[in-house]
């Protein structure tokens, strides 16, 4: 299958906003996605890869290394070649063992053939891309917890008997799920830096649209791509300069306040809520060009940062985005 | 047991009429049977799959390789001569392990024979005919899951220590499943391009005509088949037009506006059921031999692309099949 | 223990009915058996095959090869000499494995020995003869749908890693089970052709006889069995001309009417209901020296062929003996 | 521990009734013993056992095989010289393994070896004495299954990969429980031939009288094994007597019907109560020396012929052996 | 951790009286410790065997065979030269399997080296001395079942595929547990001789005290030891005399009906409670050199001899010891 | 990630008193914090590791042995150069296995090459420095009483088929989790030696300070952690004083008292509460450098010593810590 054109995405505002605001600042952590079956949740996230540029990479590496670092890499693999090779988007099968995950260290080989073998998993595979996990809700609690423990440090370290590998994983984690079909737990919940909520789309307009517009693909992916491809490069400009600019965005002393006091008024647990939303209202600032950050910064990425993490009131009935938004109402301005 | 002619089946429209829109656009997605028990869902399929001509195929290749397109076979099988095979129909036994379904990748067989040894599975028996799934509900959702995946790209990859295995697999999905005795989940569902009820018929006439014509195949198969093979060609005649003309033909923008509406309208859940709706709609009109959909293309399967992906509503009780043809009523014409 | 005569079982009319029937047409599908603990469900079906006459087999062989039709054995067992045997009875193990049912295809003999071993299971001792499974509903259930398949298709093919072996398995199955300990799947029911009621007799002189006729085999056996010979011979006779009679027997239209009438009329699910009693009725129309079927042979076996066949209502606690009972009075003449 | 004398065992009528009327007549299968812990269940089994007289068994031969019987022998001891053994009385430990009981059939020695090696299990230990199961309600459902088929059958048959080994078992099968903690299938429980309840004495001077005896034995074994020899002595010679005797006891017509009304008004399951109740009537006859079977020893019987074959009825909760009782007296004389 | 003197244990009478009277007469069985984590439960059974002056053992003997003693000694240690070793005291790990306690033949060793292999397990360590199980409700019941009949046959016989290895096992078998976290089932806790309740300590002179001792021994646990040392030694030679002294000690008749009243008063299933109570006011009576027992040392252990045997009686919420108490006051003099 | 220096974590002043108070006497036993998601438990821990001195090991030892010690490794280390290393944090992974944990004794690659083969786990690693278990009601409960036992013992053995290995494990166990997703068995509970809570501060001030600091540390670890680097020197000389203080620390009598009386008013079970008080409260004197115990220490840390001992009233729902608030203000003074 051919990929889609971020651009030619119709509507998904906020769920195009998180992925964008990832691109820009990897320590904000992984993106979930809650929402309706059918509703392009991967589409999105693999054509948001698909729009980054090539990278460059030693050919053959297992590991998808740069040039630069490849000092780093288990196989030692500096002295070969430098190829282009597509951002890595890897879709995590259902009922994936920790083995595939992480790897597998070989011990039997190793005493055999005297060195380490070690077979690369579908970490090794993300590495500067993206790992994208449908369902996340069904997958074991204590693969989700590694794949969040690499996604944080960027290494994956596997040991076994006494031999151990090291490499790096970096990677955006994108997770999406069903909140109808059981939840993750809390705990792991809040280590997303962002959550999305994605909806089938209410306009006839935007579904004609999405129609004309998978059909015109489906017709002729190419002549579709070509279209859409200057619209995808401004959004790839956009994520570059983005980057370069966020070490300069300001965050005032005031917009420091309000953030806490935004996080404290919705009763979100912990510390994260009000990190993240600092670190990702900059990365907004920075695509939008913006030497500081604002309120608005914040109130648009509020429900992004928050939603996920407020404690479900019994009594209270009203969602977690609402509440969200009349919290920044009364905000002190 | 020999085959029962497709045209001999009695009634059952609307899943015959499912089987064919599927052979017409395989893009369409498997095809969903709910039923009773005992009401030849399984011989409705295996006779579609009985009345297609034989295929050619390289002959003692495990993958049912096109010569055109044996280049991509794993096991090279170019070179050798071609024999003409009936249309592979698979029934997948109840309790397939996934190695059963998928293949499997012999990693010992490799390291001591110096090559790669894959043991094809169910999926590359399928390849270019039919695979069934009798109580879909029963089997485990990770398998369903791959079942779909492959379903929808065409493609099995194996992967297992570094070694990989890719080869063809296109088939018509085709599960069946008795709503009373469990679901598949909402998700899986989805994934289904069309759904049919099937019923044990009411008609007393056709009730005797169903005895009449098993006994006489029972009694003399050969005969039996000899009595419906004009029938069957002309099945297969309109089918085989119907692929050649399925690109030219016209879907208005009115009609696309009406698919939309009409999804919106039953609420089905993402954007699933519109696009399998139009792919449907066009198939049929190929099937009538009309250039462009019409409403009634719609109408006609609406409640096939349309019945498994609504949202159960707890204080509703009318059926969705009911649901779809009061807003097909309401709908702007 | 030796074999108790059948004649010499004391009532349970309906039970020995349903095995001559079975045993006059294989086709009809296996015999189901509900009923109280120690009614003698076991004694009746290892009586009627202790009555039939020995087969004869290729001496040795391990399928009880036919010597005529030797050519399809997988051990290619054709020269060797023709002995005798007792017709098979096979009592399936609580707790069976599929392998021990199907058989095992052993791969690392196949490879060291350069030939494929297979080692035949139960399945393979059965042929030509009767596979009794005593509590079926303790079996997991696609065990019992295996075993609905081989008895189906006549055959049993075991497949691994690309190795298979085919022998014939053609066997009346029998099972039996206590409705009070769980039931089998509606959709396994469906699959067996025929089901019968057993019953504590309620008869004094009844038990009586039947504690004298088993104190009488226990005392001597032998002498038991010379009394009862001429009778068994009798029941014999008559199943053997019934299966030459049987192609020659006529329905009439009315009849089928009325068999798709009263399977309507009770809510039969599917059409097996209907194809499973105008089979029986015609074999016991031959078992009766009938030319044609006749109401009567309807009437007699209707509760056998549909019982298990209606879907419980659960506001009409009316059991589905009556409920066919009924009907049949309903019935239009 | 040194086995505590039969005739030592103070009270516990019917416990010791019953495993005397199985001593006699084996085939009127086991016993189960219902009661509370600590009630000397085991020791009164134990102590039958230990009643018997030493048996003739081939000197090392692993089946305990008689050396009139020893062709049979699965180890063709028939050679080897005579001993004399005490009666075994297994006692099989909770959680066995089927592997544990039925023995194992090592099928690599097998080829390795060039011939047949079978570890016999804890069916040929009993073989010609006792098995003892405590607390049988916590073994699994397919292991006393098969118990109850070998001791039934009086033969252990064990097949794997086509080898198979069959060795006599013929044992008194004695199986204990407390119906508090969980119960027998009634399947299961029907197949045991006679049941008996024990308790807790009520008797004060039966309490110290027992504390005495197992004071007595525990100060000096052989002492007290000295003092109860004769009784014990007479308690076989009168086993012994009774099996000469049992085929010449007279069983009148008026007593079988009285037999299977009994059953009838009781509603006994099946009819392996009043099959059980003529042999076990027969055995007591016998050990009482008379040479026909009376009122009486129906009425001594019936409970423990009977109890373990009613159906339960919720709504009238007297207890079985009541109901039993009433009967006996309603029983037209 | 060096173990705290058994005389400088604060309160907690009635376990150091269960612990010392089951030294005296191992038949007695095993001490079940019920009550409050932190209680010292282990602190006390580690502190009786720290008090028992060295065994005389052979050297290296893997079973701690005593130099008299050794020709029963699997590993036939009879030559090697004799050393003291501490009373062992073994503390069993939570979630041990049972090869763990048992321990382990291994046949495959034995094949190669034609001698039998057999790695003693935690029951070999234990011998002579004590086995303690912390919450013992955590064991699986069937280890349980088979610690409990070693303890109470002193021997443990390992069996696998006809080989066999026998040992002594002979110790002082103590199990704890909180009544809060799930019961023992009646038929284990009815094996165990005594059960005593401990509680944390009302008084706060005891509390402080207890901390001044914990305190003390933190600081200097040699001088601790040296302080209490002359204390131990009474209670070691009181026991030594006491054994000596067991046989002599007189059980009148009124003793022996008082116990058997007492039990029947209170309602203990079954006989191991009065048989025990005897045992266990010998040895107490032993223990204070009395020549019979009497009332007093009847009245003094009921509640250890009796507690756990009660029925528990929804109804009658007085706590079994209350109603052992009441009975005791009620107990014709 | 670069560890946060201890003295820049804001508030959770309990928290850190209780991390400190355990590096002066880890006789006291582990820290058990329970708290909300993201408030920085695993950091502050780490923190503190981070703040000690490096330890003097031998090089490439795969026990971190004292060069003082090596004469206890299992790898006869002492002869090798000495290194200086940081304080092992070992963070336990979710789902570790008891073999992983303990490490692992090969047996098999004992026999081959003669010697014992061990391959330490996770509690070798951890010696000499912290063991952190994040979400520890996850893990096993054997697992955790594992650790505990080691932690209390300070060594680890492990034993497999007659070999065994023993080395030391002191460390200091830290255990995380949240109250609302599931609890320890009070058991295990019990045997941390103080509990800690920690909450989302409330404080907007406090938040915005973290919020900077973490900011601080993200844009320039190296310039952060100079800017703390006086204040985390000044903590950990105290830590150094105040271990070398300890023994002289006097408890009076009326402390002891007050001790045992306030264990007693809030019903804590067992006596590890006021052992565990004493000893806590004389380390704080330490800390403070204060001669002897105050009843200020006392009531600074009953709730770290009691909390978690109290046994929960269903009727009282006063939260632990009120509870023991109100008995200290009740307390004679």
């Amino acid at each position: 299958m051919s990929v889609f054109p971020f651009s030619a995405i119709v509507g998904q505002r906020e769920m195009k906003l998180a992925l964008m605001v990832a691109a820009v600042d990897a320590r904000i952590g992984g993106v979930m996605i809650f929402g309706d079956r059918g509703t392009g949740k991967s589409t999105a996230a693999r054509a948001l890869a698909g729009t980054l540029p090539p990278i460059r990479a030693v050919e053959g590496c297992r590991y998808n290394c740069e040039p630069e670092n490849a000092g780093t890499c288990p196989d030692a693999c500096s002295s070969k070649r430098v190829r282009k090779i597509a951002v890595p988007f890897v879709d995590l099968p259902l009922g994936s063992t920790e083995d595939r995950v992480l790897g597998t260290l070989d011990l039997e080989k190793a005493l055999a053939a005297g060195e380490k073998h070690f077979e690369p998993g579908l970490l090794a595979k993300a590495h500067r891309g993206f790992l994208y996990i449908d369902e996340i809700n069904l997958l074991e609690d204590h693969v989700v917890d590694l794949l969040l423990d690499v996604a944080a440090s960027g290494e994956n370290l596997v040991e076994r008997d006494g031999l151990s590998v090291r490499h790096k994983a970096r990677f955006v984690l994108i997770g999406s799920g069903n909140p109808e079909e059981g939840e993750l737990r809390p705990q792991l919940l809040d280590r997303f830096g962002l959550s999305v909520e994605v909806r089938t789309p209410d306009s006839i307009d935007d579904r004609v649209e999405i129609m004309r517009r998978c059909d015109a693909q489906e017709r002729d992916a190419v002549k579709f791509a070509a279209k859409w491809k200057s619209e995808d490069a401004k959004v790839l400009r956009n994520i570059e300069l983005a980057k370069k600019a966020l070490p300069k965005v300001k965050t005032s002393a005031k917009i420091m306040r309000s953030t806490a006091t935004l996080c404290q008024m919705v009763g979100a647990d912990g510390l994260r809520g009000e990190l993240t939303l600092m670190r990702a209202a900059r990365a907004l600032a920075a695509l939008e060009g913006a030497g500081s950050v604002t309120m608005d910064h914040l109130r648009t990425l509020a429900p992004l940062a928050l939603r996920h993490r407020l404690r479900r009131d019994v009594l209270d009935e009203t969602g977690s985005t609402v509440r969200i938004e009349m919290a920044l109402e009364e905000l002190p301005g």
